[in-house]
């Protein structure tokens, strides 16, 4: 019997501009770590929650039933554990409300980590569900595009009408995704409050033709495609002016080679994609113009084929 | 120089459900012949228009200025064209108001058929445009789902915003399009009056879920994914109640194996796609259904990649 496992989860980049709700990219280098080990009462309970800097974390809870890590491990224990429980240690990597889809990696985390704690561990596609209960607390909807590229790491289309299926799709060769984290704050379910409910035909054909172009052009490795696909006309009017800081950035980055720039999530985060050899001098020029605009930020530079989430330890 | 060509362009489903105004699928076996005549006169004019009985068409107008085939010709001559002109003789060959690209066929026949006579022949990427032009007068509005196919064969993907790219996708093997077309007349035109001109947020995200879904699954001949995915939740349910026999032909088509079942462009005619082996007893079972509905109907049956418009002779 397993007593102690940590496993690891990636940040993401929700929406990747044309799929709201739908698309997801997972990030090389940032992530989350929990901890479960066994204990004898029965549930799932948290030990801890870690801060980068090693310390205990200032604002998030420590209550099983308010932390998405917990209650994702709770869903999955409550139908496949066993008479005993789990206490979740938490190292979070991911910045909060940074549209780095920073629950959902706590929630993978701790799902990947619990599950293999049982006597029979499932397989990986069907903890989607269980670490979508806990993103569901964190942002107010049952969306995967977070959870399902950190879960199961690449570019993941998971729309909430396919589900349990979800498409990993094919992912263009030479392109990397950079992504800056402006030092604000976003909270993705008031965020989602302020979306209009209604759009004209015109909005959805176009929007929707920006999909199936970015589909087509994954599928295809047209890197052209890619670029004249890559737009949301839609969302991202709407949530820009939360963030000061992105119109400077995107400038910075459509000027200097990007194949299209948008918000990670709901912001204040920003990805590009970028031909490769070109990702380190982009990210460099987008933190440029953030901190021009006297908001430091940090940023990384990642693969479109990042890993999803594994067990670090097991014992 | 050349004197005289005939070409051929075929009928096309447009929409394929999940990509209003912008995806279409050529089908095989039907389709409009135009003929090309060089004439010393200035521009293109129409010598006659045949139907199918080899008469002379009771209802499409010989005026050069009203006739879809004549305008995308006269489009290309003007720009293209030498000081001469050239003469048209169509024979419809797709019924008309049917949902089968009728207007599109005539274009992209005329189009091809007059390119040949040109000094400097275009490739055929060159042509949509032309092609449009005539659709355009007949549709009312600047859409490609019909033309695109008819040119260039196959599924593609061609909404307006990517124009004049066109993505012509992969198609899933082993599919095959069933296409019934019942004895009614819907213009086109009208039909796109009658939309609603907003949608809500849910509506949208459905319907481009569907959209993403499909073009995945023809990517990665997923054939589950794309039954799951071949879906109109937006423009179906506004056209369905004009066709009468649709409800009736859409349950045959799904209670007998179709993968999927929706009005080709605005009707009336109806396609599904099906595994090919179960192509002709689903051709039979949705034809009888619509004539039990009273309305007699002809039916055709058509590979995936039928091929777009070509030169049958040249001269």
């Amino acid at each position: 019997m397993t007593d102690s496992t940590i496993a690891f989860a990636p940040a993401s980049i929700g929406n990747v501009a044309v799929g709201f709700d739908m698309l997801g990219l997972a990030l090389e280098g940032v992530g989350d770590r929990v901890g479960a080990e066994r204990r004898s009462e029965y549930g799932i309970s948290i030990s801890a929650v870690y801060g980068l800097d090693g310390l205990e974390h200032p604002y998030l809870p420590a209550e099983p039933g308010k932390n998405t890590a917990s209650i994702a491990a709770e869903a999955l224990w409550q139908e496949h554990g066993d008479d005993g429980g789990a206490a979740l240690t938490i190292f979070k990597g991911v910045p909060l409300q940074s549209g780095m889809g920073s629950s959902a990696a706590s929630a993978v985390a701790a799902v990947v980590a619990v599950n293999a704690l049982l006597l029979k561990p499932l397989p990986v596609q069907d903890l989607l569900h269980f670490a979508m209960a806990g993103e569901q607390y964190a942002s107010g909807g049952l969306h995967a595009d977070n959870v399902a590229p950190s879960l199961f790491g690449g570019l993941v289309f998971c729309p909430s009408v396919l589900l349990p299926e979800t498409v990993c799709l094919p992912v263009p060769t030479g392109i990397s995704a950079v992504l800056v984290h402006p030092e604000l704050q976003i909270n993705t379910a008031h965020a989602r409050k302020g979306l209009s409910a209604t759009y004209s035909m015109q909005q959805w054909l176009e929007q929707q033709a920006y999909l199936g172009g970015f589909i087509a052009a994954c599928a295809s490795n047209d890197h052209d495609l890619l670029a004249k696909s890559l737009k949301d006309v839609i969302i991202e009017p709407q949530r820009a002016a939360s963030v000061a800081c992105f119109p400077a950035v995107r400038d910075a980055a459509m000027d200097n080679g990007a194949l299209g720039c948008s918000l990670s999530g709901s912001g204040p985060s920003i990805f590009a994609l970028v031909q490769s050899q070109r990702a380190e001098a982009l990210s460099a020029q987008m933190a440029e113009a953030c901190r021009n605009m006297g908001i430091e930020c940090q940023s990384w530079i990642s693969s479109m084929s990042a890993p999803g989430a594994y067990l670090e330890s097991s014992a």
